[in-house]
C-alpha cells in the first residue's frame, strides 16, 4: 500500500530548491518542478512573512488614519516616494503581534493599546511566499518613530473620507493597504 | 544655476544596477544606494507588470464571479493551490488591455465584450516594482480554456456573497483578488 505524500494531488512535485541570493530581509530561490510536461524550473523570493498596520485615530478632524509616505528604491529608475499604511517583516522567531506593536511604533511613533486582526494573505504568490498579516491599531499614544537606518518615512493623519478618496484617484496605490483600509471599511470599522 | 535632477526630494540615490538572475517572466536585481547614511545594497525583482480580471457573470444563480484554483509552487515546501482571479503578465510592447483579453481567455476559456478598469497598484513595493492593473470583464462568452503549459489552473464560477465569505474567511487570500473584488463591491459593482 502506497502511504500519501504531500504533494498527492499538487500537478507539479518539487525536486530541488537552490539559493541564488541571500539578502538582508529575505532569500532569492530557484525551484525545479517536474510536471507532467516535464522538468522546468522557477525563481522567486522566500520571506519570512509580514504585517500591515492600520492605525485608526479619532481627532477633532473626524475618524483618521496613519499613513506613511515611504521612499521605496525599486521603483521606476530613481526610486519613488509612495503611500502606505505602516508594514514590517517578521523576525526570526517573533510572535505576528509583536512585530506588529514594534512595527507601528517604529515606523510611525505610535504606541498601541490594541490590535484587531483584519485576516492574513498573500502579497504576490506568483512571485514570493510572504504572507501578510493585517491588524488594526487602537487606543494610539504617540511615543516617538524609531525608524530603522534604512528607512525614509513620514507619517500624516489623514482623514478615512480622504484615504479611500485616494484609493479611487490611484494616490495610494499600494495594494497591503489597500487590502487593509477597504476590509476594515467594509467591517464598519472606519 | 544647478539643474534639476530626477533625483531631487528623494532621499536616497540609486548609484548602480546590476542583475543577479534573469527568469522567464522578470529579472532579479541589485541596486547600490546612497543615503545620508553611506551606501549600501537593495534587491527586488524588476517586473514587466501585469493584470488582474475580476470576470463577472449573471447566472440563474445570481451573479457571480469567475474564480481560478491556481498551483503556486513557491508556497510552502511542496507548492499549494490557492483561489485567486484571473492575471498574467504584460509581454513586452502589449498594450495592457491586450493582455487583460489575452489571460482571460487563456487562463477562463472566457471571452469578455469589455473591461472596465478598477484601477492600478504596486503589487509589494519592497520587493518589485510590478504594477498591476485591474479590471472587471463583463459580457462574457465561454470559447475555451488556452493555458500555458506551465499553468495548472481550474475555473469556477462563484456566487459574489460566497467569494465575499471566502475573503472573511481567509480562503480567497490573494492580494491583488482581494483588491479588485473590494473596489468593485465598495463602487456597487458586484
Amino acid at each position: 500500500m502506497e502511504r500519501s505524500h504531500p504533494t498527492d494531488g499538487l500537478p507539479a512535485r518539487v525536486l530541488a530548491r537552490r539559493t541564488i541570493h541571500t539578502g538582508r530581509k529575505f532569500r532569492f530561490d530557484a525551484l525545479s518542478l517536474r510536471t507532467t510536461d516535464g522538468e522546468r524550473e522557477i525563481c522567486g523570493i522566500r520571506h519570512p512573512g509580514a504585517v500591515v498596520l492600520l492605525p485608526i485615530l479619532d481627532t477633532q478632524e473626524g475618524r483618521c488614519v496613519v499613513l506613511i509616505r515611504n521612499f521605496r528604491p525599486l521603483l521606476g529608475d530613481h526610486g519613488k516616494v509612495i503611500w502606505e499604511l505602516p508594514a514590517g517583516t517578521i523576525e526570526p522567531g517573533e510572535p505576528v503581534e509583536v512585530t506588529a506593536h514594534r512595527e507601528l511604533v517604529e515606523e510611525t511613533g505610535y504606541r498601541a493599546s490594541h490590535l484587531a486582526p483584519l485576516g492574513r494573505f498573500y502579497t504576490t504568490p506568483g512571485m514570493t511566499d510572504e504572507v501578510m498579516w493585517a491588524y488594526a491599531a487602537y487606543g494610539l499614544t504617540h511615543v516617538g518613530a524609531k525608524p530603522e537606518p534604512d528607512e525614509f518615512i513620514t507619517v500624516e493623519q489623514v482623514p478615512v473620507s480622504r484615504a479611500l478618496a485616494m484609493i479611487d484617484a490611484g494616490d495610494l496605490a499600494d495594494a497591503k493597504s489597500i487590502v487593509a483600509i477597504l476590509t476594515a471599511h467594509r467591517r464598519g470599522m472606519l
